[in-house]
């Protein structure tokens, strides 16, 4: 089975889905291919495979991922043949997407648990957004409408964990690992000699 | 909301349950009537309200109960009046039922959560109840089937919780209801600023 967590910049979001995985072995973390620079302390194959636009859009061309979109001028996408060797498997996997990403996701792969983390409140959202970008007022803004839009797609999604206090929220994703584990229609083949 | 958790004898389910209530202090564990006598250790008012069967059904004829069954010659039954008391206020609710009585809810209360605890196999639920019943092998096989009959019920619930290791099952119980707590519908009351 798959998670994919969503959540506007601002929200937590790596340091909740980082300290998850440590606390979840049988996770896998999804790796994305991104044409964005790395960041310092990014690690290529670890927190994203980073190539060029050229070899980005090869792999577009040749139907290579689950799911690709583009950001702030950056592209990012999810290997198709990864995710479905992983699934195939039974390994569980942790994937950190966009709601376009998501919602892909979703209509093509069918069985998966999709989050959505946000800030506690659009005021809080916006002081955290400005200690980011503290240079520039009209940054601020841009991110907290992209923010807002990103934010109205929590309609469809499964679960939504509201991250006043980091520890009740990666306690929170944890549970719906866990709980999502345990629904029924997962566990049907598991329980078959009880039921014949 | 509520969670209703149901299980054959023998699955551990009263050790889990007693832990989950430790561990979570906001649920509260629905008390039922009945007319079974007290068992060694068991107290009026926290495990049961220990009532006399014309009294019982004197609460039947009032229509005071959400569900109510019978159960080797005892009845047993959930007040109406509590139980809606305690959602209307929000309060989280616990509710140890058999599949009867948690069929009733699922129809009369929308928006429960419903759990079936296994044991690992069915030769350990076997074990398990010899180690009960060792003095009569008729009896054993009775609750056996009886067993087996609940267990085929397992078909309309949420979850499934496999008691292989009783700290696992505790953590998945805990789990599903912090994820259900989680869950999109339930939040959208406290969500409405972002959306707006």
């Amino acid at each position: 089975m798959y998670i994919v967590v969503s959540a506007p910049s601002g929200s937590g979001k790596t340091s909740i889905l980082r300290e998850v995985l440590k606390q979840c072995p049988n996770i896998h973390f999804s790796v994305s291919y991104t044409t964005r620079p790395p960041r310092q302390g990014e690690e290529d194959g670890k927190d994203y495979y980073f190539v060029s636009e050229e070899a980005f859009r090869e792999r577009i061309a040749r139907g290579e991922f689950a799911e690709w979109e583009e950001n702030y001028g950056c592209l990012y996408g999810t290997s198709a043949k990864t995710m479905k060797a992983f699934l195939e498997k039974g390994f569980d996997l942790i994937l950190d997407l966009d709601s376009r990403g998501a919602k892909t996701l979703k209509k093509n792969y069918p069985g998966g648990a999709f989050v959505f983390i946000l800030p506690p409140s659009i005021g809080e959202l916006k002081k955290r957004l400005k200690r980011r970008e503290f240079e520039n007022e009209q940054t601020v803004n841009k991110r907290m409408d992209k923010a807002l839009d990103e934010i109205r797609e929590i309609v469809w999604y499964d679960y939504i964990i509201i991250n006043d206090k980091i520890k009740n929220a990666i306690d929170a994703l944890r549970s719906i690992y866990l709980a999502e584990k345990s629904r029924r229609e997962r566990l049907m083949n598991k329980i078959k000699d009880f039921i014949k």
